[in-house]
C-alpha cells in the first residue's frame, strides 16, 4: 500500500469516516483468494500485465478444472501451459477453453489482448525445436505480440541464418530456440541490437544431456547480452519479452 | 552489405564508374582488424551501439595493452572487465585508462555515452554479492544508463525487500544479483511487472556448487518471465537491459 | 545392557540362582525377529516411539503382505507408505488395513496414537507438491500430531505466504514443502523462530534436476536453523518432528 | 506489527491521542538499517530469539567492522561465523570481540544468553571433523545450551560408539558430524529417539566428492526422522536445534 | 561464391553481358528452401560432398515426408537416420525409400555413390554394440567406402583382439564401437598408425552413466591421436571418415 | 606361449619333425571362435575357471541363443545373466537351460562345479536389495562355492547386524549389498578380518542417485579393506571372491 | 569377547573364583582409548590383522603426535598415511619413526610383521601413477606380504603389458594403479585368474574429472570379478589384499 | 613381427642357418625398455610414425631426463608436451633439448621431419585460446606438417570467420579451438569438406564447467563428421591429423 492512501486511510479514521475495524480490516485485506488445493493470485494481472497462468504439466484435470473455473468466474483471461493432449480434452470438455496443440496451450480470453508495436522474431536451430518455439509464439500472440516464426536455421549451414539478417534485424526481440549445441542465439546476438532471449531445447542425445549443454552454450556465449531461460520454456522467453514492452 | 548499396555498386560497375577490382576489393571489404593475437571487431559498435568489450581475465597485461592501443587508435571507447588489480596497474600504466577496482573494470571513454532515460536497479541478497552489482552498475553507467543500488535485501528478512517495494516498482528494470541460495528474484519478480534480470554469484559454499545452485534456482523460479545470465556475469546483465533500452 | 542390571545378573550367577548357561543366552539374547526376508525389528515402537515403518516402493506386495501379517500378528501399529494404489488393492485384501490414496500411505492402528499438543503447519509452494504435504499430514496424524494444512503460497506471490504469517507463527513446527526453485523455506524461517524442516520435491523440469536443485537451494539458504530432508520424503519431514515433541 | 498493536494505534489515532504523521512514520517506521554495504536486521532477535549473525567468510574485514560496530552500537550481541584468523586479528583489533579459533568464531556479548535445559551430544565420526563441531558447541553456548562432546567414534569401530550409547539417549539431541561415508547419524538415530542433526564434513577426498557423498548418505539414510543440514554447517545445526528449544 | 567466378560475374556485368539485375539475382540466390518446418540447405552435397541429413528420431514422419519429397524432387540422395521401425514404415509407405532395418536408416539413392579405394575397419567391443557399428558402417556403404567389420572382439579377453592385429593394420581407418569401459579405442590406437575414430555407446548399467563414462574414456586415453564422436553417434564416425578420404 | 613350449617347437621346426607352414600356423593360431555376432573366448575356462558368461541384458533372445548353442555344443558350463523373465522363457525354449528367477540367472550344468572349502556370507541392508545379493549367491552356487544368506540386517537397527556378528566372522569372505545410503560395509568391516565386497544397488530415491551414492559411500568408507564393484552387480561380486579362492 | 571366553568367565563367577565386581570390570573393560581428540581403537589388532591406521592428510601434526604417541606407549605397531613431508619431519622429529618419502608413509615397528607366502604384483600403467604405487607396496611390506613393482605398462602399448604376462600370472593377486582412462584392470583380469585390485589416480586432465573417468572405467570393466577401491587409494587396495591372506 | 619375418626366420632355423638359441632370442627380443621408473616403447616409431611422446605435466624433472636421456641414446626425436617453464629450465640444463614457451613443448630433433603436403588450418575462437592452438602447431611441424594460423575468429562476430573462408576451404585440415561455449567448429565444419578436429578448451568460467561445456557443444554439433579430442588436448588433436596424413 502506498504511503499516499495509507494517509488518506489514517485521515479518515482521524475524522471518524472510516471506523477503526473497517481500518484493520483494509491494512489486512490481502487481494487473493483460498481454493483449498491452490491460492489464487487475483490481482497478478494488476502487478504483472498478466493473469496468473497455470501450470498444467504437474497436475491433474480435475486441479486444472477447479482453478481454471475460478478465473474464469472472475473475468480473467486463462492461459494453462505444458496441457498433455489428453488432458487438454478433459479441461477442454469441462470448461470454455480453446487448444493450441501445436504449443500445448489451452487458453479462454475473456478480453483480447491489447496489441502492441512490438514484433519479435522466434527463430528455431532445427525442425524439432519447433514445439517449444510454438509455445513461446502462442503466448506471444496471447499477451498481445507479434511473432515472426524464422525456423530451422541452425548455424551448421550459417548461409541460412545469414539469409535472414534483415528480418532479424528488424525484429523488436529475438527469441532463439535451439537444442543440440544450442550455438544459434551467439550468432544471432552478434548480428543485432535488440534483446535476444535463449531458449535451450530437450531436443538432443548424448552429451546434449536433456538440455544442459544447449542451457550451458547459452550461458557462456561470448556474444554480450545474450539472457536465457529454463530448458524448453517457450513461455517464460515470451513472457520475458512481454515484461520489455510495456503495454500503454 | 544491403541490397540497395549492392545495386548501386553493380550500377557503378556496368556504367564504368567504378572498375572490377575495385569492386571486388569492395565487396571483399570487412569491418575487422587482424591483430595477431586478436582480430578485433571495428565495426561492433555500429552494430551493437557499444564498442568491443574486451574480456581481461585469461589475457595477459601485454594482450590488453596490443588490443585496447588499437581501440584508442582508432578512437573507440574501451572497457575491459575482469581485470585484477595487479594487472589493472600494468595496463594503467602503458596506456591512458581508468579503473574502477571495485567493478575490476578499465575503461577509456573517447566520447561519453549519450544519456538515457532508463533507471535500473541494480538489487543484492548480500553485502559478498556487491562486486557483482558494482561490474553491472559501472557497465550501465559507460553505456550512459542510471543504476540505483539497492544492497543486503535477501529474501530470508523479506521485510527488507518489501521495504524497497516502491524503488523496485519505479525502475526500467531490476537486476538482481544473489548467491547462496539465489531466491532473491523470484520474489523481486513477483513484485514488479519490468524486466528481471537474474545474475547468480560464486558466493556461498557445499551444495551452493560455485554458484550452479542459484542459476538453477533461477532458472526454475516459479515467478514467470525472468532472464538468466552467466556466474557472477554482472557485465553480461548490464549489456542485457542495454539492449532493451534503444538509444535512438 | 546397562551396568546396574549386568551386575545384578552377575550376582545371581554367583548365588547360583542363575545358571551359567541361562546368563549366556541373556547376555547374548537380541531383540529381534527373524522373518526370512526381514529382519523385524520388533522393539522399535520402545526405542523410537513408533513402530518400524514398511517403505513400499520397491517391495513387492508379497513381501508387503508377509512383513505386515506379523506385525499385525504382534499387536502393533503398521505404516506402509509410499504404497501405489495398484499394490494397495492387493495388499488390503489380504489384510485389515485402510489406505490413504492421497497420502500413498496404507496403514493399521492396532492402538490409536497417543494425542500431543504439538501443532505443525505443512505449507507448500505450489498445487503440484500435495501429494508430498499430504505423505507428511498424514504421518503426523498416525504418531498423534496435528496437521494444519497451508497450500500453494509459494514466494512467486509473496503476499499469499505473508497473509499466513500468523497461522505461521502461532505453529509448533513448519514442514515447507517445495519443487520448481524450492525458495519458500527461506521465506518461512525469517518468519518464524520455531524449527523449519524443508522438503524439497520432484516437482518441476529443466534446471529442476528432480529436485536437486530445491534441495540444494534448501540447503544453501541464508535463513539459518532450517533442516532437510530427501527429495518427495514427507514421511521423514513428518517423523523429524516427531523426534521433536515428546509423547509424554 | 501483530494486530493488537494495530488496533491499538488506530484507536489512538481515532482518539486524537496520535497524529496521523506520528501513526504514519509508526506504520513506516521499519526493524532495520542501511548501512550502504549491509541492510542490518536490527529485529531479528524479536523474531529469531537471536540477533543477526554475520558469515565472515566472504567479507572483507572492513565490511565485518562496519556491521558490528553498528550492531555493537545497538545494544546486540554480536556472533561472526567462519572468520579466518587473520581477519579475525584485524576485526578484534578495532572492536571488542573475543575470538574462538577452534570454531572460528568472533562473538560480543551485551548479554549473557539465558541458559536452557537443553544438553545436546555433539558427536563427530573423526577426529578431522573436529572443527566443524567446534563451531556448533560454540554456537550452542552463545545462545544458551549445552553441548556435550564426543569425538571420533565412527562406525568402522562401532563399539566405541555403542559404548556412548547412555550419553546419547540421555541427550535432549543429537549434532552428528561426519565427513568420508558419513554413515554416522543412520546408526546414532537408530539408537536415540530424540532430533538428530547430520552435518556432512568436507574431510575425505575422491568419491567423497568434497562433502557431497556424505550430504547424500545422510539424505538417503534408512533411518527415520534423521535432518541435514549444508557440508561443513556447524554453525547451522546449532541453530535448528536452537529452534527446537524455546528460550522460556 | 568464389572469388573467380565472383570476378567472372562482375566482369561480364562491366561488359554488358549480364544484366544488373541478373547479377543481382545471382547474387542473392541462396542455396537452400524454405519448406515452413525446414530450411533445406539444397547445395549441401556440393560444400560437404553429401546431401544433408534428416536426424529421423525426434522428427514426426509428416515432417520427414516433407522434407524427403522436396529432397527426392530435387533429384538427391535421401539418408534418413535413428528412425524407428514404426516410423520407417510409415515413411517408406510414403516415399520410395527402403530401409535397413539393423542401421535404423532409410535411404533413397538417386544415384550411387561414387566408390573410393578407402576400406575402414568397423570394430566392436561387445555384440551389443552392434546397432551403433552397422549405423557407421550402412553410412559408409552410402557415401562410396567399403567397410569391414571385427565384431565383439573387447579388451577383456585381449588375444581376440590380437587376433585381428592385421586386418586392422591394413584399414585405411579404423571407427572403433564400445560400450560398458570404452577401452578399445586405447589398444587399438597403439596397433595401428590410420585415424582412429572412437564412438561410445549407451551399453552399459550404474557407472557407465548412459555412455558418459566411455566417452571420458575414449577422450582421456594415453594412445595419442584417437579422436571421438557423440555416444552411438555411428553416423557421425563415418562421416568424420568421409572427410578424410576425398572423393576428387 | 611359454618360453619352454616354443623352444621345443622351434626345435621340432630344427629337426624337421614340423614343417615351416605347421610352425606358422601355431605360432598364429589363437583360442577363439568367431560366430559373426560374437568373438567366443572357448579357452577362458583354462584361464580364468569359468567359461565365458554372457551378459544377457542388452542382448536379444535370438543373439543369446546363437551364442549358448555353441558353447553347449563344446561342451561348456553356460551361464546368462541379467535375463529378464520374458527373454528366459524364449532362450529356455530353445536350449537345454535352467532359469533362476529370483537371480535372473539362466544356466546349463555339462559338469557340476568342483566344491570348494570357501563359505561366504552374502549379507543384505534391505528386503529390497535381495535379487542383487541373489545373483551373487546363485553366481557363487554355479562355480562351486557356499553361499550364506543374511538379508535385512542394515544400520539403522544396528543390533540386527551385530547378533549375526557370528556368522559374520565365520565365513570365509562377506559379500555386503546395500542401497540407500549403503553404509551397511564400513560397520561389517569392522567387525570381520576377511575380505568384504560391498555391492551398492539401485533401491532408493532423490538423493540416492540410482545407486552413485551407496556406491560413493562404500568407496569412501573409513573401514580400510573394502572392495567396490558396480552398482547392482551381484555376479561380479561373487567373481571376484571366485578369484580369491583356488580350485585345487 | 567371543562366547568361550564369556563361559568361561561366568563359570569362575559361578564358582566364586572371581568376583562379581572383578567381573563388572572384565565386561566392561572397552578396547579403546579416549584420547579427547581421538578415540584409539587400541584392540584394532586383534579384530583386524592390523593396528588402526592414522589418516595423515586432515590431521595436524600436534593431532597426529598425540595419537601416534599412546600407540607406541600400548607397544602397538604404528602406520600414518598420506602424511606430507612437512607434517611427516614435524611428527618424525616428536617420536620415533620413520619416513617413506616415496609413499608418504611415516610408521613405527614395535615388532617386523610376520611374514606370509603371498606375492603381489603392483602394475602401474604410467610413470605418474607411481606414489600410489609405492602406497601399496609399502603398506604391503608393513602387514609382511611381499610386492613386486611392475610400473609404465599401459595397454595403449600392448606389448609392454603382455610381455610381463608370466609374471602377473604367478603373483598371488595384482593390484592395478592407472590414471588416465584407467583400462589397464580391463587388460590385467583378462590375462590371470588371481584377485585384481584396481586403484585408479588423480593423473589426467579434462575428460579425467580427478580421478572419476578411470574409477568409472573400472567398475564397468567388461572383465568380470575385478574389485575397485576409491582414487588414489594405494593404502586401501593393500588392505584389501591383507584380508585375502589370512596369517593363519 | 610381421608374418613375412616370422616365416624367413623359421626356415632358417629348419635349414640351420639359424640356432634354436638364436631363434628363441630373436622372438623374445621385445620393443621396449625397461627403465624402472618407466617402460620406453622404443618402436613406436615404427608403428605410429612417431616416437614415443612424454607428458610432462605430472612427471617430476628427474623422471623426465631419465627418459629423454634413454630416447636421445636410442638416436630417437624427443618430444616432452606440457612441460611448464620451469621444469623445463631444468631439463634443458641437462640435456640437449630445445623449448618452445608458447606450446610448451620441449624437443630434441635426431633427425629433421619428412615434409608433407598437408597445410593444416589451426583456428581459434578467441586470444586465450592460442596456447593450445600453439601447442597442436608446434606439434603439427615436428611431424612435418605445416600450420596456419587463424586466431580470435569466433561466432559472436561471424563475419570475422567468413572473411577467412577461402584459407578454411583450402586446408587438408582444419583444428578448431574454442573456450567459452564452443560453436566455433559447428560453423566451420558447414564450410569446408575436409576434416574438421575440435579441441575445447578451458577458457571460461561459470557453467564453462572448466571446459566441459564446448566439449559437449562440440559433440553434439549438429554439423556433421566433426570429431572431438579432450579439453586443451592441442597435441591429441595434431597428432590425429597425423594419423590422416601418410608420410608415405
Amino acid at each position: 500500500m502506498d504511503p499516499a492512501r495509507l494517509r488518506e486511510l489514517l485521515a479518515h479514521v482521524a475524522q471518524g469516516a472510516t471506523t477503526v475495524d473497517d481500518a484493520v480490516t483494509a491494512l489486512k485485506d490481502l487481494p487473493f483468494r483460498d481454493l483449498g488445493i491452490a491460492t489464487l493470485d487475483s490481482h497478478r494481472a494488476l502487478r504483472q500485465g498478466v493473469p496468473e497462468v497455470v501450470f498444467g504439466e504437474p497436475k491433474t484435470a480435475e486441479q486444472i478444472v477447479i482453478i481454471a473455473r475460478e478465473m474464469i468466474a472472475l473475468g480473467q483471461n486463462v492461459m494453462i501451459t505444458r496441457l498433455a493432449a489428453d488432458k487438454a480434452a478433459e479441461v477442454c470438455a469441462a470448461l470454455p477453453l480453446q487448444y493450441n496443440a501445436a504449443a500445448r496451450i489451452a487458453f479462454h480470453e475473456a478480453a483480447p489482448p491489447k496489441a502492441r508495436a512490438a514484433r519479435v522474431a522466434v527463430v528455431t536451430a532445427g525442425t524439432s525445436d519447433i514445439p517449444v518455439a510454438e509455445e513461446a509464439a502462442e503466448t506471444l500472440r496471447l499477451v498481445g505480440i507479434t511473432a515472426q516464426r524464422l525456423y530451422d536455421v541452425g548455424v551448421a549451414g550459417i548461409h541460412r541464418l545469414l539469409h535472414r539478417r534483415d528480418a532479424l534485424q528488424e525484429a523488436s526481440a529475438v527469441i532463439a530456440v535451439a537444442g543440440m549445441e544450442g550455438a544459434l542465439p551467439s550468432v544471432v546476438a552478434g548480428l543485432v541490437r535488440t534483446p535476444v532471449v535463449a531458449v535451450p531445447t530437450s531436443v538432443g542425445y548424448g552429451t546434449h544431456l536433456g538440455g544442459l549443454t544447449p542451457l550451458f552454450t547459452m550461458l557462456t556465449t561470448c556474444a554480450s547480452g545474450v539472457v536465457v531461460v529454463n530448458i524448453d520454456n517457450g513461455f517464460g522467453a515470451a513472457m520475458a519479452v512481454h515484461r520489455m514492452f510495456p503495454t500503454e
